[in-house]
């Protein structure tokens, strides 16, 4: 039996992972395959609102699982970025400009899942899952497959446990519009997903992960209840770029 | 040239290696091989007293290099440990006795390690040095060569550098007393390191770290000016177990 951890930020992916995983285990218990969710992790560091962590706590009340938030919050102001520094400006624009690179944190996933793996350890998961998929390869190394498979292996070893927790991530090969699509699938209440880099009241529609979302609700199809301050920007900043649905 | 971080508690094994490093480095530039010690970095993982960091700053300012402090002690208080919690008792005894393990923070190594390698490549390190030992490996996995290796090629995709931020870990296969002998080679001054679990103001010379120091001290035949609240419960417990020197 697999009890699942799952790393959720409050964003779409993530959020649509927790209810893929908790569907799975609905399915599964019918045909007395038992496989349990048990919980959300979320971190705290330091990003600019609280938005995104109360849209994980509130995706756990919605599965009826524990929601556990860890405040690594300190770590930013160790470690430079742009993300979580309220000092410098969000860049505006696509995903794959060259200006992005400036959100990326160093180390950020292998940090988050060392911790990740500690807690299941502490409270008897067996399987952590996280939601890193094919559109972030190009500009996250911490995405990559050879880094999943890379920090799964050392996480054998590290915790020196039989089985050993094993890393789920199961978006690794498919991109942000196939993950809305599963959302449109699950009913995943999108509009209580948060995205958005900067702290405003609603999504702006103009940084990077409001445009990556833009462009991945439009791939899937599907309805997005989300309001957004400029609905049209995406737009302009895809055809600069090589469109999701296209790469 | 290899500009080198050295994660430092402030007990005898990583305070040695900054010795030892800042050593070659000296020596090197004499040849116009060039090494640079670019700092020490701890961690507050909530340490039952601070005298460990005070160490770990001692140490920096001897080797004239700056100290980075990191303090992670929230994490302490999500993933389980009796070396975390104020309100378990601290085991005595040798550190191959069973009840040791309970001293183990889940994922410790690789959470402390992953934030390291962030930290690095903040500050335009090329290597990160731990002082981790073979007379770890066998209670803590996080420890192992194993380990250490699949560490190392997990960070190499992790951040996706060319060439890689490399761990450089020297005493992987060396025991404590081995490395009690270099500090004695490189006159580093232990009774300004620190390895009692226990708060109190001196060592108490009966938890697993003052045994196991003694046992290295005894094994390697230098002097050590530490004062300790016992000085001959290490060789009881010693007798219990394989003595350091025999394994």
């Amino acid at each position: 039996m697999n009890k699942t951890l799952v790393v959720c930020s409050g964003g779409l992916d993530s959020v649509t992972l927790a209810h893929h995983i908790a569907h799975q285990s609905t399915q599964q218990q019918a045909q007395k395959q038992a496989q349990e969710l048990m919980g959300l992790l979320t971190f705290n560091y330091g990003q600019r609102h609280r938005k995104e962590i109360d849209c994980a706590i509130a995706c756990a009340q919605r599965l009826n699982v524990p929601h556990h938030l860890i405040d690594i919050s300190t770590l930013g102001q160790s470690l430079q970025s742009a993300l979580t520094s309220h000092d410098e400006a969000i860049p505006e624009g696509h995903y794959a400009a060259d200006n992005m690179a400036s959100t990326v944190v160093p180390n950020r996933n292998a940090i988050m899942l060392t911790i990740a793996f500690g807690f299941a350890d502490s409270i008897g998961a067996t399987q952590v899952a996280i939601a890193v998929h094919g559109g972030d390869h190009f500009i996250y190394p911490d995405c990559r497959p050879e880094f999943i498979e890379a920090f799964a292996t050392m996480q054998q070893y590290a915790l020196g446990k039989t089985p050993a927790i094993t890393l789920f991530a199961p978006y690794l090969t498919i991109n942000k519009g196939d993950i809305a699509a599963i959302a449109g699938e699950l009913s995943v209440p999108i509009h209580e997903t948060w995205s958005c880099y900067n702290g405003g009241d609603i999504h702006c529609g103009r940084c990077g992960t409001c445009v990556e979302r833009l462009e991945a609700v439009h791939h899937a199809g599907i309805t997005d209840q989300t309001t957004y301050a400029d609905t049209t920007f995406w737009h302009q900043a895809t055809q600069k770029n090589q469109p999701l649905a296209d790469q």
